[in-house]
């Protein structure tokens, strides 16, 4: 995500009243931990049908949590927390899955270090929404 | 949704292991409503900057659900039960935002009535795997 | 789609200056065709690694389509018709696909028979729009 | 899009019979500048009403096509050809609605200079395409 967004981003995040302030870098990091998630998830779900459901179901969502924290006046912390909480557990399912074929797979290997990735980027923003709340 | 997918997906659904045995008819409805909310949540996100943010996220968490149960061999109950509160939250949120112009719009008013029927059928699939499980 | 929601719509297509006139039936035939589709295209994708590539593409594409006849104000003519033309081109790649196993899996054949609707759909949508040019 | 995921998608994009031999640059590049148009529209839906519907319309065209180009395997040359003139058509409306308030709005501005390097992107990919054909 480019310095330009994110500037037109933070004034925004600012603003919000029933929001707590969480540090721009954090949500950086953590839009663009779903956005390299999606794109894992994307190319990991043409591998093997074991893991493909679950790969597209990621991607999905990585997707839609990006987007909404890239929306944030169309949230409110209680949805936003969910989100995250949803996230999480979507990464946690793809992960769990492409373990099970990562030393057979470099591509399943990739996407659950994603995945991981992703769900603690997801953790980061519950954690620095929890600290600000 | 059509009789033919939904014998399809049925069958699918049967011959998971880990997850309870839901009525198909009650993820059929809910899978509706999450198609008719996201429809509902786009056409609505063009009438005023006031909801547009939370109508748009809507609209994607609930094609994200939807998907998501037309694929249930990529969830588990964890990741199901995520998912379907982070639906029923982002719906709470948008149809909290509309509501407060539903007076003088028709579009909102419909909208918060597809989030609310949305938030209704996710309860309604929760309900049916905790009776389940 | 219900009636509320094409009551919604059909006044703001009737207001869009460059846009011509298409019978609003039309267009909510060809976004239930794009609906269908992208569910029968999102089931097909876990069936076989063979055609689950192009699948997940044709519903990706019929969402973006469906959307898109959602949100007018927001398309110039040149750029609908780009979009159903490659909703069109979108449909006939993953129908080619999937009846090469037609004969093997009903849910190839739905997801066949569901490309070929929305195709003829988004072909009625661009005569319309010819016609009334 | 990092080093590794490229070179799974490199392998796969090699091993396709029909489709012309892409450099594998110039469609990084292009799913680079898909996403980041994605991201700028996003965050540009949320400016005024004017712009908000092409704004949605074009970051869904956008996702998609990143989506398509993470999944070769899915699309044909003449698929490929008309999803690229679909986003190219798409960006072009949206940056041209976005031109209008681009000296009023920095967050417009930014929207309308990422549509024009997706639209340059996708049209360096149908290049490359034609080239190798």
């Amino acid at each position: 995500m480019d310095a330009r967004m994110m500037d037109a981003m933070a004034g925004e995040m600012m603003s919000m009243a029933e929001m707590p302030a969480v540090d721009a870098a954090v949500m950086q990091a953590c839009m663009d931990a779903c956005a390299a998630c999606e794109q894992a998830c994307t190319v990991c779900s043409m591998q093997m049908m074991d893991c493909a459901p679950s790969c597209m179901n990621c991607a999905d969502m990585c997707n839609t949590m990006m987007r909404a924290m890239l929306r944030m006046p169309g949230m409110t912390p209680a949805s936003m927390m969910a989100m995250l909480d949803a996230c999480i557990a979507m990464c946690q399912t793809c992960m769990d899955m492409c373990m099970m074929h990562a030393d057979d797979s470099a591509v399943c290997a990739m996407c659950a270090d994603s995945c991981r990735a992703c769900m603690d980027a997801c953790m980061a923003v519950k954690d620095a929404m929890m600290a600000a709340a």
